[in-house]
């Protein structure tokens, strides 16, 4: 089936979506500036308006004990295993209205199609609008959907933000009970899967010319701080041969890291995101440079070795320069694949509503990463306008917003658990 | 004559130059760390004491009108042209000892050495103490010299300082008055040759293992600063052949300047020493960067091609990643050259006192950028432990004093004006 005669039997869902991903993003700290942050008075009112979706969706509705938004939506039989949709509503500090949302309000906008048809299908439909994945207030991610997963650190409670209130106190401010987010915990045996759609917040997608694509994996990250010491000096009176210069010994790690990144073939991207040079003054040669490195794959052992392989070359740099280097891991995550039957139901879904099917991997983190410690996880992609992310100017077009809603209602009508797959 | 020899006939200098430079260092804004700027309290007591000493070693002194300290020491004739010999007793902040004040203390120690013979010479010797070459106050270097050479610019005399104060409001308070500053340019005719023993700054003699060395020219200097501008973007979504990663572009251009200067035979020395990514964040792709550089050859037409060559590999580089590129000079300077007849007679002192000699550079900037306008320059560089300056640690051995003092005595001594050379 093409695309405009799927279009023609479902009405199009898109720009109700998209009135909706407007309504939730006026929800703010500030007008100007988009930022929706964990348990405050903003992120209240936002759970309260998609509870409020979730219920006219025909789905019963709660906020958990971690400030998730639950919707639930049952089955042929009251009480069956759901399929899992969700994804977060909080927000990062000055961002775009896509991120989080447009998974949350799809999900209800399909499960309002079903209802809308008075459809039950063989499994129950579950939406959580997660509470906190960015983490901006209490610098720790995926809150909410860890609560889910029941792998919350309760020590993370006593955590203060920056006003100092802790997070136990804001929990109580937003109602809710610090010692009760055990509840929020689901089970293995509850779940057939957890699939999430999200904005791709990268370009290749719109390279590619397609509103949706399947993600592979949840790339593993590992991140490194690296400071190279030599010896500062005046710019005028060092001769080349007798500089000790960090900046210029940070400079070719920089280069060797992008090369070895730009021509390795297994999804391996590396940055140098921030750097730093001291003294800092423009006749002085640097004699300390600190800078960050952030390595992902899709693949565990291929970002191990990678990241084993550069480390080498880090240090064959220093000392060669007689720099005195400083290299630690400041951060590990592992990949997180999308379960192969998922993958392949949502190629399905997205074939039958004639696009062709790309695979990509996610470099960002997502809520999945929680989630897999009791489903499997699967996600769509939909195209977002120039990668952008994270910014004001994040944007999806209407037609892909429909394209996406269309794949995963599909999708979800054509579902299958695991066991009968 | 060997080095041995030498010394049995001249006392040694050295220790009670080492003792003065350390007197003159106690006076400072602060007790911790070394500050005598322009026209300040203590800055009016150095200056004292430069007086009180040059009176000791016979000389007629005076303080002039921007602040320098003038002493003659008259000739075989009174009013004879003189040998000026100077260097600066301002610090920058934090600074070491030696860097200025062991120039002026040098020369002050020869000529009390020829008073206490009771020799006078078929020229006059005067001494500068110049009051300001590092500029830190008002942001305006060689002030002191400037204003010798007859080149003071008067409307630097409306800047402020950082607590608001004019250079005009300073030199009232400290006693002088800012509309004859102009009283204290010399003329052509007064001197023979301007002739600046100086620390080397730089690691050229310790790395040679010799005590004075023999300058050629102050280098000249260009300084640009460049901005690269590409597109900030998620380190993890975006893949390595879509990125515009300024940081990556900024180190292939830090790799590039390192190497032509490396490789380089005409003495060119190149540096960024500053160096800002935006956003700045691990997880985001650089989307700009600042960066200064630095280019400093003995030889004008030499730098100048360099600088050309430079900013052409540049801005093929940005080209080849698509940056967006902005690159100005911040400040230019020419070289200015220690003249052959002046190398040939420090040279000649510096072999009697059984010294290889060694020319090089200076790198650093001195007041015989000014002074060159009136006279004819020379410098000696004195070896300084590490090449370490404007520092604390900035030092120079008690022995390696004592040779600087004596080759510059044996330089008086035998100075032959340029006309009878």
């Amino acid at each position: 089936m093409n695309a405009e005669a799927a279009a023609s039997q479902t009405p199009s869902l898109g720009q109700a979506i998209v009135d909706r991903i407007n309504e939730l993003g006026a929800i703010s700290e500030t007008p100007e500036h988009l930022a929706r942050i964990f348990l405050t008075p903003e992120h209240r009112m936002a759970a309260d308006l998609i509870l409020g979706w979730m219920r006219a969706a025909g789905m019963r509705a709660h906020i958990d004990a971690i400030g998730n938004v639950c919707g639930r939506y049952e089955g042929q039989q009251s009480g069956m295993p759901c399929l899992m949709l969700g994804s977060h509503y909080d927000t990062v500090r000055d961002a775009g209205k896509w991120d989080g949302p447009l998974g949350i309000l799809t999900a209800i906008s399909c499960v309002a199609e079903l209802s809308r048809r008075g459809r039950r299908l063989p499994f129950a439909i579950e939406i959580v609008g997660f509470a906190d994945e960015e983490g901006v207030r209490f610098a720790s991610t995926l809150l909410g959907s860890r609560a889910v997963a029941g792998t919350f650190d309760e020590s993370v409670l006593g955590k203060a933000d920056r006003a100092g209130v802790t997070m136990r106190e804001a929990l109580v401010s937003f109602g809710l009970d610090p010692d009760t987010v055990g509840r929020a915990a689901r089970t293995r045996g509850e779940l057939y899967a957890y699939v999430e759609l999200h904005i791709e917040q990268g370009p290749v997608l719109e390279g590619l010319n397609l509103p949706v694509g399947v993600v592979t994996a949840i790339s593993g990250a590992t991140r490194l701080a690296a400071r190279l010491t030599g010896m500062a000096g005046h710019a005028g009176t060092v001769p080349m041969q007798q500089r000790k210069d960090a900046l210029a010994g940070a400079a070719e790690c920089i280069v060797m890291i992008e090369e070895f990144c730009r021509t390795d073939d297994g999804g391996l991207v590396g940055t140098v995101g921030y750097i730093h040079a001291t003294p800092g003054a423009t006749n002085v040669i640097p004699g300390q440079v600190s800078f960050t490195i952030d390595i992902r794959a899709p693949g565990d052992a291929h970002r191990r070795r990678a990241v084993t392989d550069m480390v080498r070359q880090i240090e064959t740099i220093a000392r060669r320069r007689g720099l005195e280097l400083q290299l630690d891991v400041t951060h590990e995550n592992r990949s997180i694949p999308c379960a192969g039957w998922l993958k392949g139901q949502i190629a399905d879904a997205i074939t039958a509503e004639g696009y062709a099917v790309v695979e990509l991997p996610s470099g960002a983190g997502h809520d999945g990463m929680a989630m897999i410690d009791i489903a499997d996880v699967g996600m769509i992609f939909v195209r977002c306008r120039g990668g952008v992310s994270h910014h004001p100017d994040e944007h999806v077009e209407t037609a892909d917003v429909d394209a996406g809603a269309r794949a995963l209602l599909r999708m979800i009508e054509n579902f299958r658990p695991r066991d009968s797959a």
